[in-house]
Protein backbone atom coordinates (compact mmCIF):
# COMPACT_ATOMS: atom_id res chain seq x y z
CA UNK A 1 0.00 0.00 0.00
CA UNK A 2 1.39 3.52 -0.96
CA UNK A 3 1.94 6.02 1.56
CA UNK A 4 -0.71 8.22 0.06
CA UNK A 5 -3.25 5.47 0.06
CA UNK A 6 -2.56 4.67 3.47
CA UNK A 7 -2.84 8.64 4.46
CA UNK A 8 -6.30 8.52 2.57
CA UNK A 9 -7.40 5.08 3.74
CA UNK A 10 -10.46 4.94 5.73
CA UNK A 11 -10.65 0.99 6.09
CA UNK A 12 -8.33 -0.37 8.27
CA UNK A 13 -6.85 -3.60 7.47
CA UNK A 14 -8.46 -5.36 10.77
CA UNK A 15 -11.58 -3.35 11.54
CA UNK A 16 -11.10 -2.42 15.30
CA UNK A 17 -13.21 -3.89 18.05
CA UNK A 18 -13.31 -1.29 21.28
CA UNK A 19 -13.96 -4.16 23.02
CA UNK A 20 -10.35 -5.89 22.56
CA UNK A 21 -8.39 -3.00 23.55
CA UNK A 22 -6.48 -2.81 27.53
CA UNK A 23 -4.41 -0.02 27.05
CA UNK A 24 -4.16 2.89 24.62
CA UNK A 25 -1.79 5.62 24.25
CA UNK A 26 -3.32 8.59 24.23
CA UNK A 27 -1.56 11.65 22.58
CA UNK A 28 -3.74 14.88 23.67
CA UNK A 29 -3.90 18.42 22.14
CA UNK A 30 -5.65 21.13 23.47
CA UNK A 31 -9.64 21.27 25.13
CA UNK A 32 -12.31 18.93 25.55
CA UNK A 33 -11.80 16.21 23.61
CA UNK A 34 -8.67 14.16 25.00
CA UNK A 35 -10.59 14.57 28.72
CA UNK A 36 -13.81 13.57 26.86
CA UNK A 37 -12.09 10.74 24.79
CA UNK A 38 -10.34 9.01 28.80
CA UNK A 39 -13.21 9.25 30.16
CA UNK A 40 -14.68 7.19 27.36
CA UNK A 41 -11.37 4.79 27.80
CA UNK A 42 -11.88 4.36 31.60
CA UNK A 43 -15.74 3.48 31.42
CA UNK A 44 -14.85 0.80 29.17
CA UNK A 45 -11.90 -0.24 31.27
CA UNK A 46 -8.93 0.49 28.95
CA UNK A 47 -6.00 1.92 30.72
CA UNK A 48 -4.72 5.28 29.44
CA UNK A 49 -1.25 6.94 28.98
CA UNK A 50 -1.24 9.98 28.52
CA UNK A 51 1.04 12.64 26.70
CA UNK A 52 0.57 15.84 26.89
CA UNK A 53 2.15 19.00 25.09
CA UNK A 54 3.19 21.85 28.13
CA UNK A 55 1.47 25.10 26.94
CA UNK A 56 -1.02 22.97 25.15
CA UNK A 57 -2.74 20.39 26.67
CA UNK A 58 -4.69 20.99 29.71
CA UNK A 59 -3.35 19.57 32.78
CA UNK A 60 -6.36 18.66 34.09
CA UNK A 61 -6.71 15.70 31.79
CA UNK A 62 -4.13 14.31 34.21
CA UNK A 63 -6.85 13.11 36.51
CA UNK A 64 -8.94 10.88 34.13
CA UNK A 65 -5.50 8.84 32.68
CA UNK A 66 -3.46 6.31 34.63
CA UNK A 67 -0.44 7.65 33.61
CA UNK A 68 -0.02 11.30 32.73
CA UNK A 69 3.28 11.87 30.61
CA UNK A 70 4.70 15.98 29.15
CA UNK A 71 6.72 16.82 26.41
CA UNK A 72 7.60 19.94 24.79
CA UNK A 73 6.39 20.35 21.18
CA UNK A 74 7.84 18.55 18.63
CA UNK A 75 9.80 16.42 21.22
CA UNK A 76 9.06 13.47 18.67
CA UNK A 77 11.55 11.43 19.75
CA UNK A 78 10.69 11.60 23.49
CA UNK A 79 7.06 11.24 22.56
CA UNK A 80 8.10 7.96 20.66
CA UNK A 81 10.40 7.30 23.76
CA UNK A 82 7.40 7.21 26.28
CA UNK A 83 5.19 5.56 24.05
CA UNK A 84 8.05 2.52 24.43
CA UNK A 85 8.34 2.41 28.05
CA UNK A 86 4.82 2.42 28.91
CA UNK A 87 4.67 -0.41 25.69
CA UNK A 88 1.80 1.35 23.67
CA UNK A 89 0.85 -0.44 20.66
CA UNK A 90 -2.19 1.62 20.21
CA UNK A 91 -2.78 4.98 20.09
CA UNK A 92 -5.10 8.09 19.33
CA UNK A 93 -4.07 11.42 18.41
CA UNK A 94 -6.99 13.88 20.07
CA UNK A 95 -7.45 17.49 20.36
CA UNK A 96 -6.37 20.13 18.62
CA UNK A 97 -2.77 21.14 18.22
CA UNK A 98 -2.42 24.52 16.90
CA UNK A 99 -1.60 24.28 13.59
CA UNK A 100 0.72 27.60 13.69
CA UNK A 101 2.59 25.65 16.42
CA UNK A 102 4.50 24.15 13.50
CA UNK A 103 6.53 27.66 12.82
CA UNK A 104 7.95 27.50 17.25
CA UNK A 105 10.12 24.91 16.42
CA UNK A 106 12.32 26.32 19.05
CA UNK A 107 12.46 23.29 21.54
CA UNK A 108 11.62 20.52 18.46
CA UNK A 109 14.33 17.23 18.50
CA UNK A 110 15.82 16.14 15.85
CA UNK A 111 13.31 13.49 14.91
CA UNK A 112 10.55 16.22 14.98
CA UNK A 113 12.83 18.59 12.42
CA UNK A 114 12.99 15.75 10.33
CA UNK A 115 9.46 14.99 10.32
CA UNK A 116 8.63 18.28 9.79
CA UNK A 117 10.67 18.43 6.78
CA UNK A 118 9.80 15.11 5.44
CA UNK A 119 5.98 16.45 4.87
CA UNK A 120 5.21 17.22 1.01
CA UNK A 121 3.89 20.33 3.03
CA UNK A 122 2.48 21.53 6.15
CA UNK A 123 -0.89 20.88 5.35
CA UNK A 124 -2.68 19.32 7.77
CA UNK A 125 -3.11 15.80 6.27
CA UNK A 126 0.46 15.88 5.32
CA UNK A 127 1.24 16.88 8.69
CA UNK A 128 -0.71 14.36 10.82
CA UNK A 129 0.10 11.65 8.29
CA UNK A 130 3.66 11.92 8.47
CA UNK A 131 3.28 11.47 12.41
CA UNK A 132 0.65 8.29 11.76
CA UNK A 133 3.69 6.80 9.59
CA UNK A 134 6.57 7.19 12.15
CA UNK A 135 4.67 6.03 14.36
CA UNK A 136 3.58 3.34 12.69
CA UNK A 137 7.54 2.66 11.95
CA UNK A 138 7.99 1.98 15.69
CA UNK A 139 5.05 -0.45 15.55
CA UNK A 140 2.89 1.74 17.15
CA UNK A 141 -0.76 1.55 15.36
CA UNK A 142 -2.89 5.20 15.14
CA UNK A 143 -6.59 4.07 15.92
CA UNK A 144 -9.53 6.10 14.43
CA UNK A 145 -10.02 8.90 17.00
CA UNK A 146 -13.73 8.39 17.27
CA UNK A 147 -13.75 4.74 18.37
CA UNK A 148 -14.67 5.53 21.71
CA UNK A 149 -17.34 8.47 21.18
CA UNK A 150 -19.25 7.47 18.65
CA UNK A 151 -21.54 8.86 21.27
CA UNK A 152 -20.48 12.28 20.35
CA UNK A 153 -21.52 11.88 16.82
CA UNK A 154 -25.33 12.87 15.92
CA UNK A 155 -27.20 11.58 13.47
CA UNK A 156 -28.44 13.96 10.53
CA UNK A 157 -31.11 16.03 11.66
CA UNK A 158 -32.07 19.42 13.32
CA UNK A 159 -30.69 19.34 16.70
CA UNK A 160 -32.66 22.05 18.06
CA UNK A 161 -36.16 21.26 17.77
CA UNK A 162 -37.74 24.66 18.99
CA UNK A 163 -35.31 26.04 16.42
CA UNK A 164 -36.01 24.82 12.99
CA UNK A 165 -34.14 26.27 10.00
CA UNK A 166 -35.91 29.42 8.20
CA UNK A 167 -36.28 28.65 4.24
CA UNK A 168 -32.70 31.52 4.73
CA UNK A 169 -31.02 29.73 6.66
CA UNK A 170 -31.52 26.49 4.53
CA UNK A 171 -30.98 28.07 1.09
CA UNK A 172 -27.46 29.48 3.41
CA UNK A 173 -26.22 26.02 4.16
CA UNK A 174 -27.16 24.45 0.42
CA UNK A 175 -25.23 27.93 -0.67
CA UNK A 176 -22.29 26.90 1.49
CA UNK A 177 -21.89 23.51 1.28
CA UNK A 178 -19.90 22.71 -1.96
CA UNK A 179 -17.73 25.91 -1.33
CA UNK A 180 -16.99 24.45 1.90
CA UNK A 181 -16.20 20.86 0.51
CA UNK A 182 -13.75 23.08 -1.90
CA UNK A 183 -11.84 24.24 0.68
CA UNK A 184 -11.55 21.16 2.90
CA UNK A 185 -11.29 19.44 -0.25
CA UNK A 186 -7.97 21.08 -0.57
CA UNK A 187 -7.15 20.55 3.05
CA UNK A 188 -7.56 24.45 3.50
CA UNK A 189 -9.84 24.46 6.79
CA UNK A 190 -13.20 22.95 7.66
CA UNK A 191 -15.28 25.94 8.11
CA UNK A 192 -16.84 28.94 5.87
CA UNK A 193 -19.47 31.40 6.94
CA UNK A 194 -21.96 32.90 4.89
CA UNK A 195 -24.77 34.96 4.88
CA UNK A 196 -27.95 35.86 2.65
CA UNK A 197 -25.45 34.11 -0.40
CA UNK A 198 -22.17 35.69 0.20
CA UNK A 199 -19.36 33.97 1.45
CA UNK A 200 -18.19 36.41 4.86
CA UNK A 201 -15.30 34.01 5.90
CA UNK A 202 -12.72 30.99 5.39
CA UNK A 203 -11.09 28.89 7.24
CA UNK A 204 -7.53 28.54 7.56
CA UNK A 205 -4.94 28.71 10.22
CA UNK A 206 -7.00 30.79 12.14
CA UNK A 207 -9.21 28.42 13.44
CA UNK A 208 -13.14 27.81 13.46
CA UNK A 209 -13.68 30.06 16.56
CA UNK A 210 -11.38 32.94 15.28
CA UNK A 211 -13.11 32.82 11.60
CA UNK A 212 -16.97 32.47 13.10
CA UNK A 213 -15.72 36.13 15.08
CA UNK A 214 -14.18 37.87 12.33
CA UNK A 215 -17.72 36.69 10.15
CA UNK A 216 -19.79 38.90 12.87
CA UNK A 217 -17.51 41.59 12.78
CA UNK A 218 -17.71 41.82 8.57
CA UNK A 219 -21.34 40.96 8.47
CA UNK A 220 -23.18 41.63 11.69
CA UNK A 221 -26.15 39.69 12.61
CA UNK A 222 -27.20 36.55 10.74
CA UNK A 223 -24.26 34.39 9.57
CA UNK A 224 -24.65 30.83 9.02
CA UNK A 225 -21.49 28.49 9.61
CA UNK A 226 -21.26 25.71 7.64
CA UNK A 227 -18.70 22.87 9.12
CA UNK A 228 -17.38 19.69 6.97
CA UNK A 229 -15.38 16.81 6.92
CA UNK A 230 -12.85 16.38 3.95
CA UNK A 231 -14.06 14.41 1.37
CA UNK A 232 -12.13 11.67 1.89
CA UNK A 233 -11.63 12.30 5.98
CA UNK A 234 -8.95 9.96 7.52
CA UNK A 235 -10.64 9.51 10.99
CA UNK A 236 -7.40 9.07 12.79
CA UNK A 237 -6.99 12.96 12.73
CA UNK A 238 -8.00 16.18 12.27
CA UNK A 239 -11.87 14.90 12.57
CA UNK A 240 -14.04 18.39 12.33
CA UNK A 241 -14.92 19.43 16.50
CA UNK A 242 -17.90 21.13 17.26
CA UNK A 243 -19.44 22.07 20.82
CA UNK A 244 -20.74 24.41 23.73
CA UNK A 245 -17.84 26.73 22.61
CA UNK A 246 -18.97 27.10 19.18
CA UNK A 247 -22.16 27.78 19.81
CA UNK A 248 -20.54 30.35 22.05
CA UNK A 249 -18.38 32.12 19.43
CA UNK A 250 -21.60 32.45 17.24
CA UNK A 251 -23.77 33.81 19.94
CA UNK A 252 -20.83 36.36 20.26
CA UNK A 253 -20.96 36.49 16.59
CA UNK A 254 -25.00 37.22 16.37
CA UNK A 255 -24.48 34.45 14.05
CA UNK A 256 -27.81 32.46 13.44
CA UNK A 257 -27.13 29.00 12.77
CA UNK A 258 -24.38 26.03 12.71
CA UNK A 259 -24.60 23.20 10.08
CA UNK A 260 -22.28 20.17 9.56
CA UNK A 261 -22.69 16.30 8.58
CA UNK A 262 -23.87 13.97 10.45
CA UNK A 263 -21.99 11.16 11.29
CA UNK A 264 -19.30 12.83 10.25
CA UNK A 265 -17.67 15.77 13.41
CA UNK A 266 -18.11 14.91 16.85
CA UNK A 267 -20.27 17.46 18.93
CA UNK A 268 -19.44 17.67 22.52
CA UNK A 269 -21.20 18.78 25.25
CA UNK A 270 -23.95 18.69 23.27
CA UNK A 271 -27.12 19.30 25.56
CA UNK A 272 -25.43 22.21 27.13
CA UNK A 273 -25.06 23.33 23.95
CA UNK A 274 -28.45 22.48 22.51
CA UNK A 275 -29.76 24.39 25.41
CA UNK A 276 -28.01 27.49 24.89
CA UNK A 277 -28.65 27.66 21.36
CA UNK A 278 -32.29 27.02 21.65
CA UNK A 279 -32.60 29.98 24.26
CA UNK A 280 -30.85 32.18 21.41
CA UNK A 281 -32.81 31.36 18.63
CA UNK A 282 -29.90 29.82 16.91
CA UNK A 283 -30.26 26.51 14.86
CA UNK A 284 -28.00 23.53 15.02
CA UNK A 285 -28.80 21.25 12.08
CA UNK A 286 -26.86 17.76 11.00
CA UNK A 287 -27.01 17.16 7.70
CA UNK B 1 -25.93 35.01 -26.04
CA UNK B 2 -27.08 34.12 -22.96
CA UNK B 3 -27.09 35.79 -19.37
CA UNK B 4 -23.78 33.27 -18.28
CA UNK B 5 -21.84 33.69 -21.38
CA UNK B 6 -22.07 37.10 -21.59
CA UNK B 7 -21.12 37.24 -17.70
CA UNK B 8 -18.32 35.61 -18.45
CA UNK B 9 -17.28 36.74 -21.95
CA UNK B 10 -13.94 37.70 -22.18
CA UNK B 11 -13.50 38.80 -25.92
CA UNK B 12 -16.12 41.60 -26.96
CA UNK B 13 -18.32 41.75 -30.04
CA UNK B 14 -16.66 44.91 -31.10
CA UNK B 15 -13.24 45.17 -29.48
CA UNK B 16 -12.82 48.56 -28.50
CA UNK B 17 -10.22 51.06 -29.69
CA UNK B 18 -9.77 53.55 -26.56
CA UNK B 19 -9.12 55.91 -30.06
CA UNK B 20 -12.42 56.03 -30.92
CA UNK B 21 -13.84 56.99 -26.88
CA UNK B 22 -15.23 60.66 -26.80
CA UNK B 23 -17.02 60.31 -23.44
CA UNK B 24 -17.60 57.95 -20.39
CA UNK B 25 -19.04 57.74 -16.98
CA UNK B 26 -17.00 56.19 -14.57
CA UNK B 27 -18.82 54.53 -11.73
CA UNK B 28 -16.50 54.89 -9.02
CA UNK B 29 -15.68 53.06 -5.79
CA UNK B 30 -12.60 53.59 -3.09
CA UNK B 31 -9.16 54.14 -3.82
CA UNK B 32 -6.46 54.84 -6.57
CA UNK B 33 -7.91 53.45 -9.43
CA UNK B 34 -11.24 55.94 -10.41
CA UNK B 35 -8.04 58.19 -10.29
CA UNK B 36 -5.97 57.24 -11.85
CA UNK B 37 -8.60 55.94 -14.45
CA UNK B 38 -9.72 59.22 -14.82
CA UNK B 39 -5.97 60.80 -15.57
CA UNK B 40 -5.49 57.57 -17.88
CA UNK B 41 -8.96 59.45 -19.94
CA UNK B 42 -8.18 62.91 -19.67
CA UNK B 43 -4.52 62.25 -20.98
CA UNK B 44 -6.38 60.69 -24.28
CA UNK B 45 -8.79 63.61 -24.74
CA UNK B 46 -11.73 61.57 -23.27
CA UNK B 47 -14.42 63.33 -21.41
CA UNK B 48 -15.69 62.12 -17.95
CA UNK B 49 -18.56 62.39 -16.30
CA UNK B 50 -17.95 60.04 -12.85
CA UNK B 51 -20.28 59.08 -10.32
CA UNK B 52 -18.86 58.91 -6.71
CA UNK B 53 -20.71 56.61 -3.86
CA UNK B 54 -21.34 58.56 -0.62
CA UNK B 55 -18.50 57.62 1.88
CA UNK B 56 -16.61 55.32 -0.42
CA UNK B 57 -14.75 56.99 -3.42
CA UNK B 58 -12.46 59.59 -2.74
CA UNK B 59 -13.58 62.49 -3.18
CA UNK B 60 -10.02 63.89 -4.53
CA UNK B 61 -11.34 62.47 -7.98
CA UNK B 62 -14.29 65.53 -8.29
CA UNK B 63 -10.63 67.13 -9.22
CA UNK B 64 -9.77 65.27 -12.33
CA UNK B 65 -13.36 64.47 -14.31
CA UNK B 66 -15.25 66.45 -16.25
CA UNK B 67 -18.21 66.53 -14.26
CA UNK B 68 -18.46 65.15 -10.85
CA UNK B 69 -21.92 63.35 -9.29
CA UNK B 70 -23.06 61.56 -5.68
CA UNK B 71 -24.89 58.56 -5.06
CA UNK B 72 -25.39 56.61 -1.97
CA UNK B 73 -24.88 53.14 -1.95
CA UNK B 74 -27.61 50.99 -3.97
CA UNK B 75 -29.48 54.19 -5.25
CA UNK B 76 -29.34 52.59 -8.78
CA UNK B 77 -31.93 54.12 -10.47
CA UNK B 78 -30.64 57.34 -9.60
CA UNK B 79 -27.33 56.20 -11.11
CA UNK B 80 -29.24 55.04 -14.18
CA UNK B 81 -30.92 58.68 -14.15
CA UNK B 82 -27.47 60.45 -14.09
CA UNK B 83 -26.20 58.00 -16.74
CA UNK B 84 -29.00 59.29 -18.78
CA UNK B 85 -29.02 62.81 -18.08
CA UNK B 86 -24.92 63.19 -18.92
CA UNK B 87 -25.85 60.89 -22.20
CA UNK B 88 -23.67 58.41 -21.39
CA UNK B 89 -23.29 55.42 -23.78
CA UNK B 90 -20.53 53.51 -22.22
CA UNK B 91 -19.12 53.26 -19.15
CA UNK B 92 -16.86 51.77 -16.63
CA UNK B 93 -16.89 50.51 -13.01
CA UNK B 94 -13.25 51.14 -10.99
CA UNK B 95 -12.49 50.93 -7.42
CA UNK B 96 -13.49 48.58 -4.86
CA UNK B 97 -16.77 49.01 -2.84
CA UNK B 98 -16.62 46.29 0.28
CA UNK B 99 -18.59 44.19 -0.13
CA UNK B 100 -19.96 44.08 2.98
CA UNK B 101 -22.31 47.26 1.96
CA UNK B 102 -24.88 44.35 0.55
CA UNK B 103 -25.41 44.34 4.29
CA UNK B 104 -26.30 47.92 4.86
CA UNK B 105 -28.83 48.89 2.67
CA UNK B 106 -30.85 52.01 4.51
CA UNK B 107 -30.57 53.48 1.32
CA UNK B 108 -31.06 51.16 -1.38
CA UNK B 109 -33.75 52.23 -3.74
CA UNK B 110 -36.22 50.29 -5.51
CA UNK B 111 -34.14 49.38 -8.14
CA UNK B 112 -30.71 48.64 -6.10
CA UNK B 113 -33.43 45.82 -3.71
CA UNK B 114 -34.37 44.13 -6.80
CA UNK B 115 -30.59 43.82 -8.17
CA UNK B 116 -29.75 42.48 -5.26
CA UNK B 117 -32.89 40.51 -5.23
CA UNK B 118 -32.19 38.76 -8.61
CA UNK B 119 -28.47 37.90 -7.97
CA UNK B 120 -28.12 34.65 -7.93
CA UNK B 121 -26.38 34.97 -5.18
CA UNK B 122 -24.03 37.70 -3.35
CA UNK B 123 -21.07 36.23 -4.91
CA UNK B 124 -19.00 39.44 -6.65
CA UNK B 125 -19.58 38.16 -9.84
CA UNK B 126 -23.05 37.61 -9.87
CA UNK B 127 -23.90 40.99 -8.32
CA UNK B 128 -21.37 42.36 -10.61
CA UNK B 129 -22.79 40.44 -13.50
CA UNK B 130 -26.62 41.88 -12.65
CA UNK B 131 -25.23 44.99 -12.37
CA UNK B 132 -23.85 44.99 -15.49
CA UNK B 133 -26.95 43.41 -17.05
CA UNK B 134 -28.88 46.14 -15.68
CA UNK B 135 -27.07 48.84 -17.59
CA UNK B 136 -27.26 47.07 -21.10
CA UNK B 137 -30.87 47.22 -20.55
CA UNK B 138 -30.25 50.74 -19.99
CA UNK B 139 -27.86 50.63 -23.39
CA UNK B 140 -25.46 51.24 -21.66
CA UNK B 141 -22.11 49.35 -22.35
CA UNK B 142 -20.17 48.56 -19.60
CA UNK B 143 -15.97 48.40 -20.58
CA UNK B 144 -13.24 46.66 -20.16
CA UNK B 145 -12.14 48.72 -16.62
CA UNK B 146 -8.36 47.94 -17.64
CA UNK B 147 -9.29 49.26 -21.13
CA UNK B 148 -7.22 53.00 -20.56
CA UNK B 149 -4.89 51.34 -18.11
CA UNK B 150 -2.51 48.49 -19.75
CA UNK B 151 0.19 50.54 -19.01
CA UNK B 152 -0.51 49.43 -15.53
CA UNK B 153 -0.50 45.50 -16.19
CA UNK B 154 3.04 44.35 -15.69
CA UNK B 155 4.32 41.53 -17.76
CA UNK B 156 5.36 38.60 -16.58
CA UNK B 157 8.81 38.61 -14.62
CA UNK B 158 10.38 39.90 -11.57
CA UNK B 159 9.72 44.11 -10.73
CA UNK B 160 12.45 43.68 -7.89
CA UNK B 161 15.73 42.85 -9.57
CA UNK B 162 17.43 43.72 -6.40
CA UNK B 163 15.59 41.28 -4.71
CA UNK B 164 15.08 37.85 -6.58
CA UNK B 165 13.00 35.27 -4.54
CA UNK B 166 14.34 32.27 -2.82
CA UNK B 167 14.23 29.25 -3.52
CA UNK B 168 11.36 28.91 -0.37
CA UNK B 169 9.58 31.74 -1.63
CA UNK B 170 9.40 29.85 -4.89
CA UNK B 171 8.32 27.22 -3.38
CA UNK B 172 5.50 28.51 -1.79
CA UNK B 173 4.07 30.46 -4.47
CA UNK B 174 4.01 27.15 -6.40
CA UNK B 175 2.03 25.49 -3.59
CA UNK B 176 -0.06 28.88 -2.80
CA UNK B 177 -0.61 29.17 -7.44
CA UNK B 178 -3.33 26.30 -7.36
CA UNK B 179 -5.17 26.68 -3.97
CA UNK B 180 -5.91 30.66 -4.43
CA UNK B 181 -7.09 29.34 -8.35
CA UNK B 182 -9.54 26.78 -6.79
CA UNK B 183 -10.35 29.92 -4.26
CA UNK B 184 -10.71 32.27 -6.90
CA UNK B 185 -12.78 29.92 -9.00
CA UNK B 186 -15.41 29.46 -6.56
CA UNK B 187 -15.43 33.18 -6.47
CA UNK B 188 -14.63 33.34 -2.87
CA UNK B 189 -11.43 35.71 -2.77
CA UNK B 190 -8.45 36.29 -4.90
CA UNK B 191 -6.10 35.91 -2.05
CA UNK B 192 -3.81 33.76 0.28
CA UNK B 193 -1.46 33.78 2.27
CA UNK B 194 0.94 30.58 2.92
CA UNK B 195 4.44 30.32 4.12
CA UNK B 196 6.25 26.96 4.18
CA UNK B 197 3.88 25.08 2.32
CA UNK B 198 1.15 26.13 4.93
CA UNK B 199 -1.78 27.94 4.19
CA UNK B 200 -2.08 30.88 6.84
CA UNK B 201 -5.02 32.96 5.61
CA UNK B 202 -7.51 32.66 2.85
CA UNK B 203 -9.43 35.75 1.81
CA UNK B 204 -12.87 35.92 1.05
CA UNK B 205 -15.15 40.15 2.47
CA UNK B 206 -12.75 41.16 4.68
CA UNK B 207 -10.17 42.05 1.55
CA UNK B 208 -6.46 41.65 0.88
CA UNK B 209 -5.67 44.01 3.08
CA UNK B 210 -7.03 42.43 6.18
CA UNK B 211 -5.85 39.21 5.30
CA UNK B 212 -2.11 39.92 4.70
CA UNK B 213 -2.20 41.49 8.07
CA UNK B 214 -3.96 38.75 10.06
CA UNK B 215 -1.56 36.23 8.19
CA UNK B 216 1.04 38.15 9.76
CA UNK B 217 -0.24 37.71 13.34
CA UNK B 218 -1.16 33.84 13.07
CA UNK B 219 2.59 33.21 11.25
CA UNK B 220 4.48 35.44 12.19
CA UNK B 221 7.16 36.88 9.42
CA UNK B 222 8.30 35.63 5.84
CA UNK B 223 4.39 35.20 4.68
CA UNK B 224 3.51 34.77 0.95
CA UNK B 225 0.87 36.52 -0.59
CA UNK B 226 -0.09 34.55 -3.71
CA UNK B 227 -2.85 36.92 -5.67
CA UNK B 228 -5.01 35.58 -8.75
CA UNK B 229 -7.18 36.88 -11.20
CA UNK B 230 -10.71 34.43 -11.36
CA UNK B 231 -9.59 31.28 -14.30
CA UNK B 232 -11.89 33.10 -16.69
CA UNK B 233 -11.87 36.71 -15.37
CA UNK B 234 -14.56 38.96 -16.80
CA UNK B 235 -12.28 42.23 -16.98
CA UNK B 236 -15.50 44.64 -16.60
CA UNK B 237 -15.47 44.02 -13.12
CA UNK B 238 -13.04 42.89 -10.17
CA UNK B 239 -9.71 42.73 -11.84
CA UNK B 240 -7.64 42.25 -9.11
CA UNK B 241 -5.35 45.43 -7.75
CA UNK B 242 -2.43 45.70 -6.09
CA UNK B 243 0.02 48.35 -5.24
CA UNK B 244 1.71 50.55 -2.66
CA UNK B 245 -0.88 49.96 0.15
CA UNK B 246 -0.27 45.98 -0.96
CA UNK B 247 3.22 46.37 0.17
CA UNK B 248 3.02 48.26 2.75
CA UNK B 249 0.64 45.82 4.66
CA UNK B 250 3.08 43.01 3.80
CA UNK B 251 5.80 45.18 5.55
CA UNK B 252 3.54 45.45 8.74
CA UNK B 253 2.72 41.48 8.50
CA UNK B 254 6.49 41.37 7.90
CA UNK B 255 6.10 38.83 5.24
CA UNK B 256 8.32 38.54 2.17
CA UNK B 257 7.00 38.39 -1.10
CA UNK B 258 3.68 39.19 -3.30
CA UNK B 259 3.03 36.75 -6.42
CA UNK B 260 0.33 37.49 -9.62
CA UNK B 261 -0.32 36.54 -12.67
CA UNK B 262 1.18 38.81 -15.41
CA UNK B 263 -0.64 41.14 -17.60
CA UNK B 264 -3.71 40.08 -15.52
CA UNK B 265 -3.72 42.22 -12.48
CA UNK B 266 -3.45 46.11 -12.34
CA UNK B 267 -0.53 47.41 -10.45
CA UNK B 268 -0.84 50.82 -9.01
CA UNK B 269 2.32 53.11 -7.67
CA UNK B 270 4.51 50.46 -9.12
CA UNK B 271 7.64 52.71 -8.74
CA UNK B 272 6.80 53.51 -5.01
CA UNK B 273 6.04 50.27 -4.80
CA UNK B 274 9.14 48.20 -5.80
CA UNK B 275 11.59 50.53 -4.39
CA UNK B 276 9.87 50.28 -1.20
CA UNK B 277 9.97 46.89 -1.48
CA UNK B 278 13.58 46.50 -2.59
CA UNK B 279 14.44 48.17 0.27
CA UNK B 280 12.65 45.75 2.82
CA UNK B 281 13.77 42.71 0.82
CA UNK B 282 10.18 42.15 -0.46
CA UNK B 283 10.30 40.21 -3.61
CA UNK B 284 7.27 41.43 -6.12
CA UNK B 285 7.06 38.52 -9.04
CA UNK B 286 4.37 38.01 -11.82
CA UNK B 287 4.39 34.76 -13.12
Amino acid sequence: MSATADLHSLDYATPLDPLTLRHIGLIAGEGRFPILLAQAARDRGISVTAVGINGITSPELADYVDTMRWVEFGQFNRLIQICHEHNIRQAIMAGRVKHRSIFQISKMDGRGMKLLARSVSRKADDLLGAVTREFAIENIEMLDSTLLLRQCMPPSGLLTPNCPPTQEILDDIEFGKPLANAIAGHDIGQTIVVKQGAVIAVEAMEGTNQTILRAGEIAGEGCVVVKVAKPRQDRRFDVPVLGLTTVKKLIQARGRAIAFPGSQALFFEVEEAVALAESRGITLLAW
